[in-house]
């Protein structure tokens, strides 16, 4: 006979429910906090745009972030990897500290022009947010493992918008090619109610519209539900998305390890690169690839949410921003990868759209997904976010892109605690 | 130094290539049997809409297909199991006549009445056909697994028009609570070419559509992305999915039991189920209940596509389909079980909504794929199947009731190959 858990039984209830009690503060909490750090991220930006000349600032501030981590950080300072870390092998916990610091260095990289994203803020705070509830409640070793789980989750889902997106991507992004659901009911929570919470306090993300639509495609009077040719470009693009994730990836690995080994002292570093990204930025004679980059100040400039439209992006912006970024965060400035890495996306798939002739919206939209997909390897996750962020109509391409861009960013990683589970391919 | 592979090895190619070269075969030949069996099903199903008294065969064409698989199965009446039971752990392999006998005997199935799907036939066919190539190709043991995985996808995002949930799906099924993507590519490939396949022998899904709308929620000046309401509404009606999932699951196992137990000589099984279905059909005093169930032949009859409206079903019409259904699945006739759960979701999601005052539509929708998910344990299938489906809007709804409906399915299956990976919960 088959030994059965009735579903109804008591202990499911309790188990659901001692979850969801767990989950929401920290969600309630990371949620308040992504929002105050979007808002403060706004303002900052503002700032920067209405006074240029704090762009000559951004060595020293690096100086500052350099100082803030070596006196206060503790261990703080190695961020997403260090909550991956504690999740896999739990060591000495996530500080209370890292939501603070890591608050106040993004702040500071994007009010003097570094060039940076804003999931790894929001996931570190989540992450700090939660190991700080785990301490309170006096959690196992075990259950704090998926209460950091959720922090991620709620972080990730309130700075974006995208509940499922965060709930996926706290379960995918701890190993390469495997995924598992233990901790699925606490992240979901947690990534919903950190989305509502956000949402309460009045924030608004950015809205996103692909204008194409998918038609069925006749060919030798055969009806196919998808164009042959489109998914071909698809593919091809999701290659190029993924060796672009390798490159980003990479590239942040190979400055760090540059600057490190031939600037000294220490804290001359971030000058070095703070000094860099202002050279470049007269080199281009464009402001474009500093802070954020999700808009622009000025009519025609080069941004995430120009990149849909022809026009809205040059042949090599996506080289420029991987560079900026590369540079800004290899050189120890803070923030996350993420938005960074949607921007070169978005602007690689407007690049190609435009040399193949196909929609640019959509290939706008698939660069964004994809790139982030093949550098966190998170393809089911960026899937999702497609749907999340531009609708459910494209869930196809959406997957082709994603998965095709995991496969071809090798074994690359923008987090480097990440597990390899499973081998990309079998031979 | 880490040891990178970098992302345009030789090696990479040579693999991607070689698994869509293996993949292409196997897709085209499932998608064409799918095409081919989703063609016949239709002519059945209007041939028995055209003769009711067909129906008063239905005891003898179950003796039919008793001996059909009697004399000529070998182990293909072990069915999905079969193919899960290979993949995990690989012995005798599937057996070619597989394909040919569970169209037949399905077909037979649904000429003469019996309530009952057709996903186990396209998966079936799939992994047949799968298994064939495999050998003609002289796979190793480990590539036969990926390809029988890429066979089940086939299969299923053939005969539903839904190539990603496919992917997943083969993925997701194997192991309760853990997903691996060692199969990936080669499923998607073959998700996408049999759907391609079937699209291009002219096959059309069925088409649904979800009205409702989500608007930004106002409570107490605070603006949420959903209402709370309808988001309390859809746990529970997720968790009553989940219950229903479980006693489906159950039925069909004890119906099985309570005949092989009770019934003798072993072909009368299907006699006692067909003179059941009979009796039942004439106490209820409707058709509704017979067949696939996707449509009705008569205005106001209960269907799935009908439940999508007020009225479209009645208070009980899922516990009749699921009643029918464990009774003609579990006296040995064939098909799948995936529709009837559709239909038991559905006309069940219409019954709550009306109860609860909520969107009639959106509730059918959730409650189509969510009693799905909780009877296979496959909540992320079942969240794109949502998407490719109804369309992306309401994801998030989609995403709760599957994983609330996979919490409380309890550890029950319809797959009894199905391995427990990872507890549900964990205390």
């Amino acid at each position: 006979m088959r030994m059965l858990n009735t579903p109804l039984s008591l202990r499911l209830f309790i188990a659901l429910f001692r979850w969801t009690l767990l989950a929401i503060p920290v969600a309630i909490a990371t949620g308040s906090a992504v929002a105050l750090f979007l808002w403060l991220l706004d303002v900052v930006t503002r700032i920067r745009w209405a006074h240029e000349w704090l762009l000559f600032l951004l060595p020293a501030a690096g100086i500052a972030i350099y100082f803030l981590y070596q006196l206060w950080g503790k261990n703080s300072e190695k961020g997403n990897n260090l909550i991956i870390d504690e999740i896999h092998e739990p060591g000495g916990g996530v500080p209370k500290r890292m939501a603070p610091l890591v608050l106040l260095s993004t702040l500071i990289t994007h009010l003097f022009g570094g060039s940076a994203g804003r999931e790894g803020t929001a996931v570190q705070m989540g992450g700090s947010i939660a190991g700080m509830f785990g301490k309170w409640f006096r959690l196992t070793e075990n259950d704090l493992q998926i209460l950091l789980m959720a922090g991620i989750a709620a972080g990730f889902g309130a700075v974006f918008g995208t509940p499922l997106t965060g709930t996926i991507f706290a379960m995918e992004v701890l190993t390469v090619g495997k995924l598992s659901y233990k901790a699925l009911l606490p992240c979901l929570v947690a990534s919903i109610a950190g989305d509502f919470t956000c949402a309460a306090w009045g924030l608004h993300h950015t809205q996103y519209h692909i204008h194409f639509h998918t038609a069925p495609f006749q060919l030798a009077g055969l009806n196919l539900p998808l164009s042959p040719l489109l998914l071909v470009y698809v593919i091809g693009a999701g290659a190029a998305f993924g060796f672009t994730a390798y490159l980003f990836a990479e590239s942040v690995h190979r400055f760090k390890q540059l600057f490190n080994r031939y600037v000294r002292p220490a804290w001359l570093v971030p000058v070095a690169g703070g000094c860099l990204v202002i050279v470049l930025r007269f080199i281009l004679n464009t402001p474009d690839y500093l802070g954020l980059g999700v808009t622009s100040n000025h009519a025609g400039g080069v941004s995430l949410v120009n990149a849909f439209t022809a026009g809205g992006a040059d042949s090599f912006s996506w080289l420029w921003k991987l560079l900026f970024t590369a540079i800004t965060l290899g050189s120890g400035f803070k923030g996350g990868e993420v938005t960074p890495l949607f921007f070169i996306g978005a602007t690689l798939g407007n690049t190609l759209a435009i040399l193949l002739h196909a929609p640019v919206d959509l290939f706008a939209a698939l660069g964004f997904i994809a790139v982030f997909a093949g550098a966190t390897n998170t393809p089911l996750a960026c899937t999702v976010m497609g749907v999340e962020l531009f609708g459910g109509e494209h869930i196809v391409y959406f997957a082709i892109a994603c998965f095709t861009a995991y496969f071809f960013s090798g074994d690359s990683s923008i987090y480097s605690a990440q597990r390899k589970g499973i081998p990309k391919l079998f031979h």
